[in-house]
């Protein structure tokens, strides 16, 4: 948990809860503009106008976005505002980019506590900081009492690509190796376990955080990464099924060599969840070509987000676009895409 | 209106409405994506992935965001859609940045029908369509019934600059002139008409237009434009404070100089507001040098969206942030920015 030490800069007292009229383009607005996200994410003259103008080191950029409802908004290891700055990070690392720039769109629900909104503001500010991202520009909206729920933020981003490879499910080749950056399935436990009450001997913490610089070590490294997809909703399971089907090829797994710690095994029983489709938040796969293989592993197993790195499968020739699992007693069976759904906002 | 010729792609019998699963990461959520979102969008194969890799014909880029909360979703002149492009769009343009790509993050209500849903796709697809910019990812979220309000839609968006102005409040000078592009008002008036039942002799439609070619005439034929902004919450009267408070210099405008259609100030008597703060989403105001005002009030006014575009005011040296009206019985007024909320979800 982050400390706040800041004291929120709107008057609790006076402003409890957000009001219609902090959207209303009126003075509340502005005021909650300038001090509270303008105090937050900097003073870059910018953020009070319609858009920002930037210059970038390069022309080819990466572009994404992605909104979070995730509930509840607070969570062992995170909240919905370090997830929507992590999430967009992330998306934007998935395709080879270092993210630069990010913009954020605020939708309140009349009555969200004015100390909630400060925790989540700052919170993004730092994730922000923490992923070397910038947040440019932003807009605010509020709903009517009972027509949200309490927030919801989209992040979008634009990050600058560095290199030459076109990093696509379309790149995936016979034999590429496939590595996760580590343990599988804790940012759904840690949510879910929230939800139904659920005590564990240990604290589950999401395992949310920005993969950019990881990626972007991998990168510099010459490592020829053929694909890149983070785990988020539908876990490694709905992920891989995605590739294979774009990519034409068969994928194999083997159950033996995915991390997955015991207690999320444990958590996974009860809740009845397979880890292999649970989402994470600070997890991915990358598809590289057996030559390289060993090498990324170990800039992996290097760098903080990629302890638990690991070798999973490969991919074969086989032109069936399915998802093989060697089970722990060596049967085995196809993955398949999870068919509807498992776990309802985490995200 | 526009005709939808194109049947639903997503079975309505099957699935009449949005359900969880839509949001949820599996085979549900890829359908609609593939079948719904890509179909329409455009066959680009990023879309699938988690960012967009794009190359920019310049390093200059103008960014933004906003979020669309309207409700009804269906307004005459436009929907929650439409709107969605238009005011990104504009905002962008306002930096007078050419727009070209936008990304798209919608958070649907499970039980939102599945035909407004494909309405609402098809007629972002047509605004973006005719303003020139391509959707080039997004994202799906599904929160629970009676959590969200049908559809709530963010849009992003990345445009191009490629002028040298700095077009912002800070470049207003003592002596500009500013103009308008059209009759105000229109747009919250066409949505509070629809919200209170209210029936005139002819439809008020919302004024929501894409002004980005607009500006970029005005831009190519030289005009040295100071401050560029759209007139969207809060309307003329707040936006005008904003930049006479950022610019510290007192602005003067004439009522009688401001164009508002007879039934708009017709309905705006009845319902109590002033046409001023009411919002607006294809109107904006331009500050411009006194020698180039003709030459842009003529450029304005021989493209479709500035047919009825007007001198309204002009920038005093006066250092001190008000910003004044001549009312039309000659009397001199403080125009203030508007204190609560007028019009709540509007855009």
């Amino acid at each position: 948990m982050p400390e706040y030490t800041r004291t929120c800069p709107i008057p609790i007292q006076q402003y409890p809860h957000i009001l219609l009229a902090h959207g209303g383009g009126g003075k509340l607005m502005h005021q909650l503009i300038e001090k509270m996200f303008i105090s937050t994410f900097g003073d870059d003259s910018h953020i009070p106008h319609d858009a920002t103008v930037l210059t970038l080191p390069t022309q080819k950029i990466a572009m994404t976005t992605d909104s979070y409802v995730v509930r509840p908004l607070f969570f062992p290891g995170g909240d919905i505002g370090s997830l929507a700055i992590h999430g967009t990070v992330n998306d934007l690392a998935m395709a080879g980019a270092r993210p630069l720039y990010l913009t954020v769109g605020l939708i309140l629900e009349e009555g969200l506590p004015m100390e909630t909104l400060w925790r989540i503001v700052q919170s993004m500010q730092q994730a922000a900081e923490n992923a070397g991202v910038k947040i440019v520009t932003g807009d605010t909206k509020v709903v009517d009492k009972g027509k949200g729920d309490g927030i919801f933020i989209n992040t979008a981003g634009v990050g600058i690509v560095e290199h030459s490879l076109a990093i696509a499910p379309g790149s995936v080749q016979p034999g590429d190796i496939l590595l996760v950056n580590g343990d599988l399935g804790r940012h759904g436990i840690a949510i879910m376990a929230l939800r139904e009450g659920l005590d564990f001997e240990t604290e589950i913490e999401s395992d949310s955080a920005p993969v950019a610089d990881l990626v972007g070590q991998l990168l510099q490294a010459g490592i020829e990464i053929h694909c890149l997809r983070d785990l988020t909703r539908g876990g490694l399971a709905s992920t891989l099924n995605e590739i294979a089907e774009a990519a034409g090829f068969e994928i194999s797994i083997d159950e033996l060599a995915i991390p997955v710690r015991e207690d999320v095994q444990g958590a996974c029983e009860l809740l009845g969840f397979d880890p292999l489709y649970v989402a994470n938040e600070g997890r991915f796969v990358a598809f590289v070509p057996a030559a390289d293989a060993q090498k990324a592993l170990e800039i992996m197993r290097s760098h903080p987000l990629g302890i638990n790195a690991s070798q999973i499968g490969s991919v074969s020739a086989t032109a069936n676009s399915l998802v093989k699992l060697k089970s722990r007693i060596g049967a085995q069976r196809i993955l398949d895409m999870l068919s509807g759904e498992q776990l309802p906002r985490i995200c």
